[in-house]
């Protein structure tokens, strides 16, 4: 039996996108539809085989029996109570969103079976353009129940996420949002700030550790703008920790501090290379 | 005819052992000889046959016609005096330093054809184990020729760099500093930064950008920190300007500024995907 009748995508993009044609390759669902806000995204989608129907509009989800929300933060949260007037009492909704607290919160009070979920499996990369089946592979989804999620519907969830090629692992999502500041958010707004400040006549003499510090400010701005204020206080905290840390850095520069600062880079190297 | 009869390298390790293996392979020289600190990087090298002969004092250098300068910066300035008393009179004299100012300025007052190289074709990889004779292929050499050099050996070294596969272009060493403070220094400092103010506890849900924006982090302390010392205006000024670039997005953050932050993320992914 497959493990699901209907899958709906809502946002087909890098990892919508790859959800449906995973899905599809591995024979998780009868049928997997798409929603998205552009025509050419559809058709795309189509033809890759991620989706074997789509639409601009939302009503395609009806009679789905698993919703999958894969937008921007702003727009899962702003789609979610147009979805449950759609869809039927034991339809399971999950999302992909890279932030959880807010979005659980709201979600779980919307939806009867909700699960979050955020597979760590993304890329600067966006559109559907980019999807692979196989980008799911050997990464790791993080899965965030709270007290009164549905325990078979996580079950189902979880289960999908490791027919695609996952490891599981459950976090709260006040941890998940806390780990994630610093194992992503701020990487990405760091990257961001890197090429910022960079003068325009030095970008071609762009040693390979500039290009591969900054590959991820490619990545797309409207999702991250969402990411950074839906996980506003963890990912402040994150900056004020790093400014303070690259601070200690340039005092012992402009200080000649040799061995202060042979001191702080050794152990940061060693950190590293542990990694 | 070779281009060098007897080419010394003093520091084999991962520039200078890549430049021996490439030398040799290319047979641009009679003969290759290393001076370590450590025998075991001599054998290691003789092994990979990037040297013909090793030695951990520096009389092995006599009679060279090219002495490769390939230690961390620090090195550099505190054996060029040395290395000026075993050397004959016609002896051409480079270094790979990552910094050129202060060492063109010393260098060249102790050598009479002295040439500075900087080969924009490292990675965070040390010592000899990581050599290779193709890391120079397509990638950038700047020269950083001042007044008085000798434009008979520029032209020589110059060639020797082409013959590695490296493009060649000509910068002032102040030029070059400035340049290179925001093409390299910058993301190192910056990378140090960051894997320093990740939880130990996050490491372990380190995104792949995560793990991009810190890979450099994993490079020599000593190499970096001599680096950041010899460049040291610079650096502090690079650094400064990231500072600047990384408050104002946190300042957009803080003060849930939509526009001004989708605005910031959206010009800084632009820059990026320009490059």
């Amino acid at each position: 039996m497959k493990l699901f009748r209907k899958v709906a995508i809502v946002g087909v993009g890098l990892i919508g996108g790859s959800m449906g044609l995973a899905i599809k390759r591995k024979g998780l669902a009868r049928e997997v539809v798409g929603v998205s806000r552009h025509k050419r995204t559809l058709s795309l989608a189509k033809k890759a085989r991620a989706i074997d129907k789509g639409s601009l509009d939302l009503r395609i989800i009806k009679d789905a029996d698993l919703v999958i929300l894969a937008t921007p933060v702003s727009a899962i949260i702003e789609l979610a109570p147009k979805i449950s007037k759609i869809i039927s009492q034991g339809c399971i909704v999950t999302d992909v969103g890279s932030t959880k607290q807010e979005i659980v919160r709201r979600l779980t009070k919307i939806f009867p079976s909700y699960i979050g979920s955020h597979p760590l499996a993304g890329s600067e990369k966006h559109s559907i353009f980019y999807a692979r089946a196989d980008i799911f592979k050997n990464s790791l989804c993080l899965l965030t129940p709270v007290k009164f999620t549905d325990r078979l519907a996580l079950q189902k969830v979880e289960r999908l996420w490791r027919d695609l090629g996952c490891r599981t692992q459950f976090l709260s999502p006040k941890a998940h949002d806390k780990v994630l500041s610093f194992a992503s958010h701020l990487p990405h707004a760091l990257a961001f700030a890197l090429i910022s400040s960079v003068p325009a006549e030095c970008l071609k003499f762009a040693s390979r550790g500039l290009k591969d510090t900054t590959r991820i400010a490619a990545s797309d701005a409207t999702l991250w703008r969402d990411i950074f204020l839906s996980n506003r206080k963890n990912v402040l905290r994150a900056i004020g920790i790093l400014q303070q840390d690259l601070s200690r850095i340039k005092s012992a520069i402009a200080r000649e501090d040799n061995n202060l600062l042979g001191r702080i880079l050794k152990r940061a190297q060693e950190k590293r290379e542990s990694l």
